[in-house]
């Protein structure tokens, strides 16, 4: 029995992300995971137009996107409850940069990456920044093989329904590989 | 020590979700991880533009989003695996309709929305349709006091990395709360 939620958005759980800028020469994290994507190469960042961050991805036309692990919980929500325009966040966290001069990554985040802009969607209440992967970084420590291991990465994964932050549980099938068996059944 | 990746996509795990389509009066089901969360009411889908639905989007304006969980695994990977050119794949699950007629919805999913097309966005090889959410639909044996229980929802999470769905663990702390210590801590 199907029950109707008006219009819920159900598309949840959505990876924990920080989003690092420079803006008015400072920089800024903000905890978002009203992310997307687009292409093998090409992520958005979905930022209430109310942010601080907003504007120094329109100035600089770049932006980094870290992802947090659970050990960072604590900091990572802090980012997403306090304004870069009153509180500052630069020391939060330890920042290194890659190629792009202003897209500020976090050295304590797993996996980081820093991104040039290359679209801006403008709806009512948001900015959706879209931005084409420059550079990719990560912890030797979370690769296997020299890829990203999801098991020891901890992600934080967004839940909007209960307001939180869950833990990734562990790998249960193939992709690609599991459906050839409803593929055989199918004949 | 970070290690750099060139331009990987780090932004895993990713939600599985099975994309409803009315295509040349047949109803297509496609499996798409790639996904993204625009604003409260807005999500977008990603689909290489080699696939059948594309088609099916552009002429309807509709299309439905569907959170499979773990019991769909094969279903769902099988609807990745084959395409709806040369495979019917409308009896692979139970259909029902919301509001929107071309937007069809599949029963065995715990959690579906159907959407009104209100963007597309043309990457080289992606088309990215963007929908605003019309409709949700949810088993209530997944709703605890009237909201989704993303731990009786038991979705599948992609990672391309290893090419595996993986489940989702436990809750792990409260947003816009856990990180009150930190604000404390910082003064």
């Amino acid at each position: 029995m199907k029950k109707e939620l008006k219009n819920t958005n159900g598309l949840y759980p959505s990876l924990t992300t920080l989003v690092g800028t420079v803006v008015e020469g400072k920089v800024n994290f903000l905890t978002i995971a009203h992310v997307g994507i687009m292409d093998m190469k090409q992520i958005s960042v979905s930022l209430n137009k109310s942010h601080y961050s907003n504007a120094g991805i329109r100035q600089n036309k770049t932006f980094s996107v870290n992802i947090p692990c659970v050990d960072q919980v604590c900091k990572t929500d802090y980012c997403g409850l306090v304004s870069g325009k009153s509180v500052e966040k630069a020391s939060v966290f330890s920042v290194f940069y890659g190629t792009l001069k202003t897209a500020p990554m976090i050295q304590e985040c797993p996996v980081t990456m820093e991104c040039r802009l290359v679209k801006t969607i403008d709806f009512p209440s948001h900015d959706v920044f879209i931005g084409e992967i420059a550079g990719t970084y990560c912890d030797e420590a979370i690769l296997t093989d020299g890829k990203i291991d999801a098991g020891k990465l901890h992600p934080l994964l967004f839940v909007m329904h209960d307001t939180s932050y869950w833990t990734l549980g562990e790998p249960y099938a193939k992709a690609w590989d599991i459906g050839k068996r409803e593929r055989k059944h199918r004949g």
